[in-house]
């Protein structure tokens, strides 16, 4: 069949339904727009795949100088995930909310160009240190959501790569960035001797994990941390502050050193990706998120603990969070639409106490050694 | 509001809608089953969130010494993502087909025990390794689908951290493998001196990007490759073998070098998520898909491209798979259910077609400059 | 001038003096033979560098279930190093002296083929799987010295690697090994339909660091660790365990963690370059002796410390170590010449229990702040 | 035996022989100054190692906008290394010199503080970027040969690692910058309500190999390039662009991604090791220096060639560079001493001209697959 000859997915599903001599009739149960998403958020639709959502919370967060509490929509097929988010919910909860932080690196296109050599390298790299803010005109020319915010050029041989951060506020932003990177490129390649060889060069970087994300940021840098008091540790985690830190050093530690990990984390992608699946986030940048580190620390009887995310990409606007069951989810939330990069800014320190919340849940099911035995009553109940 | 106070999803969202004094009509609807999905794939359900379904094909397949034929069901809000893969199925269904391999590494736990230091750990090693056949029948006693097939103890100071690999059939396994390394576990803490710290210690590596799992394979290994005549990439990707290859290794090669990117590739992320999501699979297992090394070579005109992905968790029974939407979409694939790992393994070789699609696919569109292109009119046709 | 135009050093160094009008008096002194060095270790000999040599010790060691005592010959030009490195020692020894451990992964050459692709990647590598033993012989027809113990086949597309693991005794090996590797390429392109691209293929890996090397070992895997009391601490390292251990976590393991570091350790590199030059050994392997991690744990008010570096190459024969001075040295540690591979197994504990020396040495530094203040007061000796 | 009880190295050597019964003539005889090398350079001193110093060259240069010639002295043990190197030179001699660039991004020293977590994180960062005025005032303070460069916060829970890069002239610089550090460490204690844990903090990162210094720089970051023409490629290097093409990309991209190596290069470490030997250089700076990019490219029937080494630690005066051999071994090099960072920089070039040398020969032997061969020519010469 060639499934680019049908006018809609009703048409498309029950060709291939006929070419394959199967049905689909939950796939094409849906409710979404198909006149947006056909159009804006895929091509050869046949339908929609159902996610179940479930909910945690009330989330307390110190975010920006406020206090405020969320409701966390979380669209997973792991069962006891939202159940495990949910106990680190209620210990920072109980303990009297998690401290936020988010600092935006702005998102990025790495253009490579095709130089002579070393010599020219130095010249290249002075001409676009030098307009800088010409660069900045052209991007803006092609949105005015857009602005830039860092240049850096990395000449190695005859390859040289220009990074470029922009700040695309409420947008995570990737296709804004990509026009205005291909609008500077051309620019660069009119007042240089140097020739385009692919806008976008892994110098970005894109979907892959990577150090240079790792140590310059990309995105949204997200911190949180709580101090988990005794009494938490041991009614709600149904551990110890010793127990709970050993696991930690052992895990995220020493574990993740050994094994050549970018991440020093208990489970940061779980956290990451029901979060993103259910608002509309691309859920390939589930790979960026999944980079950091979960730091702990005795307090007395006590226990800090703290989750590092320098790589979080995410919007309120645009993309798959024009979607229906997304935009609802954005609702539960109370950041949907654009706000200046409020909206972001404050989606980002949600996102930082909930993979807090994840990692107190995990580390301390570790800690008192329930994991299998979750993962147990799990299955006797698939049975 | 207490999220669990609630007895089904209908009064639950209800309550949020009233808590939130918002509305959810979208999360409200849904075809899947409730009680299926509140017991086992997610918890404090309130409905399910819709990400639009594409489909690419017909894929034509050289696998395991036979000749097939696959439509790709997609679930993406990324819009051109579905375009482009398919772009990339012609050209490889106009080339002759793509060559795919796959091997099953297995699943992994890593368990982390304390013990008293170096002469310890020798000890320890060694009983390990002695027991391996014991060991195996333990994790056998906790289910019949799963063998053990391989065993690495490292010890770093008073951390002993074993690593643990199993056979799990058709299924991703994590569940599985995590109960059978629980038994293992008590196993060893009952015939040596360790005391267990945690079951899962990051030497597994679940869900983080690690050369651990790069270098040793974790999951599947899968490869895929193709000779791209010089035709197709005129007539269809609107480039050159030289030219793409320059991209290739300008962008995989260099840029991700410089970057300390774990991914040498394009955008297999991409794929993966796409592929993952539209079959129930785990959307932060994506992390893992996204390593991996793209190879290009130039022959006469035409180009050589290759893809190589060390760590593909997947699997076609359990977990997301259950799910309607989901197991329509295994149905499309024509891989549904349990097959003595057969079809885990057809699916391993499917992803990497799929993946070397979107490979060469986008490095085409770069090599023509054709990107921002696409994603201009894509945002025209948002305006 | 033509630098290979002279028949012995002196000449050569005469014409260098007259061609640059300059005078090389002290690299004119020197007492090693050089018709060994002139053939053997360097081309257009001109002379010799002299590095300063100090010691340490006595280091007690529990090694190989004997109990022994070293003296530590550390060529350096790094004023405080030799006198840190005593400083540990001292602590070792009041501690009761340090365990060691050391175990041979083998010398390793990854040798690169060109094959046609995925499908012949198969049958390459069933092909080296089925015929290892084949191989070992190949290889011994080499050397005497020599055995093949492992072997890994990889394939990236059109390339295809093979690690190969060599046994080489006391030797470091890397002339045997690329001697025997030689011959097994020669082997196997002649029985299979591989080009041989380069018998070096950056798979071994030499020189560089590598996560396999990390993950899968090289040369020795070396493991070290003691139990430093309460005195010791306050007495011979001015400092307790709660601060050397806050320091051991923030720098060895946040810190590292953050830098994207193979190294999770406070100074490997300076403790194996002493040793190694004063040995003989190939001062680039320093590189890989710099991989590992440092480990602690507080013991009551005592301290637990361990090394695990598992990248160390060296020997007691060939290469640097037939050099006059470097003779010396190993005479000095008690270990010259070849004895079945114990003289290397010997050795590679001893740099473990020097590098514990040198980690316990800094590390209490750092906590107790003296370093800057050892830096002034060496900068003041200066004036 | 109590090293430290003796007066000079000649008694202490004489003990030495006493007590282990063995005789150390060579170690003994040595010319460089024991009263400076005793000092400033080692404790517990015995003697000197020699190592055997070879000279190539000489080695034609683009550097700086002029054109010079370089005789390069290099110590080392390895057979074969500095004729592989002179070849080198002879090729880029013959093909008219490479031009060299090098940029100085400072020695680094990364202190790590303890904070109370992510909101005193905040506000501890803003201390320190607009302070930075002040704190170089305070790092002048320490020495007039240093410059506060540039200045990095970084918040991982409740530890704050402050990076801190400093002109140091032409001194590798270390030291110098290990005082000003903890001057800066004092004041930032004083004013904050950080608590200063340790002043090298992993952060630095100094003689581990770490993607931080790759990414960001670290001392001087190198580049060479030239254009090797197929003259000199078949008469010289015995082999062709093509060939020799094949090999770097087998061997330095797709091995060195395959293997997780730093080290995207063929041996940097062998050039920097004999160098920095010669000219009393750290030798664990080894380390860093092995980090790096080769590129190749074919033009025609030439080869473009290239070498990227972003952390390369060196200088011409202080530390090793006073010891007698060494210092005449930078009168080879013609950059004794200091002026005003000039003389760091030139060696910096030279450095990258030294070190393209050595990799155009190493990929031309494994091109022509004669590494083996010379190994075995030199096998047999010590029989």
């Amino acid at each position: 069949m060639h499934v680019r000859d049908y006018k809609n997915a009703a048409e498309r599903r029950k060709a291939l339904e006929a070419f394959l001599h199967i049905s689909l009739p939950h796939i094409g149960s849906f409710t979404l727009s198909e006149e947006m998403a056909a159009t804006r958020h895929t091509e050869n639709m046949v339908g929609a795949t159902q996610i179940p959502l479930g909910v945690a919370g009330p989330l307390p967060l110190h975010i920006e100088n406020r206090e405020e509490e969320y409701m966390l929509p979380l669209a997973t097929t792991e069962g006891a995930l939202v159940a495990s988010v949910n106990r680190g919910v209620k210990a920072i909860r109980d303990s009297g909310g998690a401290t936020v932080s988010a600092f935006g690196f702005g998102a990025t296109r790495g253009i490579v160009f095709h130089i002579d050599g070393v010599r020219e390298g130095e010249a290249f790299a002075q001409f676009v240190y030098t307009n800088k803010a010409q660069l900045n005109t052209v991007a803006q020319q092609t949105s005015h959501h857009i602005a830039l915010m860092e240049v850096t050029v990395k000449t190695v041989g005859r390859f040289v790569f220009v990074r470029l951060s922009f700040d695309t506020q409420d947008a995570m932003g990737m296709n804004m960035v990509t026009i205005a990177a291909e609008a500077i490129a051309q620019e660069i390649t009119k007042k240089t001797h140097a020739r385009l060889i692919a806008i976008a060069g892994n110098y970005d970087v894109d979907k892959k994990p990577s150090w240079l994300n790792f140590i310059r940021g990309r995105g949204w840098e997200v911190r949180a941390d709580i101090v988990l008091s005794e009494e938490v540790l041991r009614n709600v985690l149904k551990t110890t502050a010793k127990d709970m830190y050993e696991v930690w050093l052992a895990k995220c530690m020493v574990g993740s050193a050994l094994s050549g990990s970018m991440g020093f984390n208990a489970h940061y992608a779980n956290i990451i990706a029901a979060l993103f699946l259910a608002t509309g986030q691309d859920p390939a940048h589930v790979v960026e998120g999944s980079l950091g580190i979960t730091t702990a620390e005795i307090q007395g009887n006590d226990l800090y603990i703290s989750v590092y995310l320098p790589d979080v990409m995410l919007g309120t606007v645009g993309g798959g969070t024009e979607l229906a069951t997304q935009q609802e989810a954005l609702y539960i939330l109370g950041i949907v639409g654009g706000n200046s990069g409020k909206n972001a800014k404050e989606f980002a320190g949600i996102v930082g106490g909930t993979v807090l919340a994840g990692e107190v849940s995990l580390l301390a099911s570790l800690a008192s050694n329930t994991l299998a035995c979750a993962h147990k009553t799990l299955a006797r109940k698939k049975l």
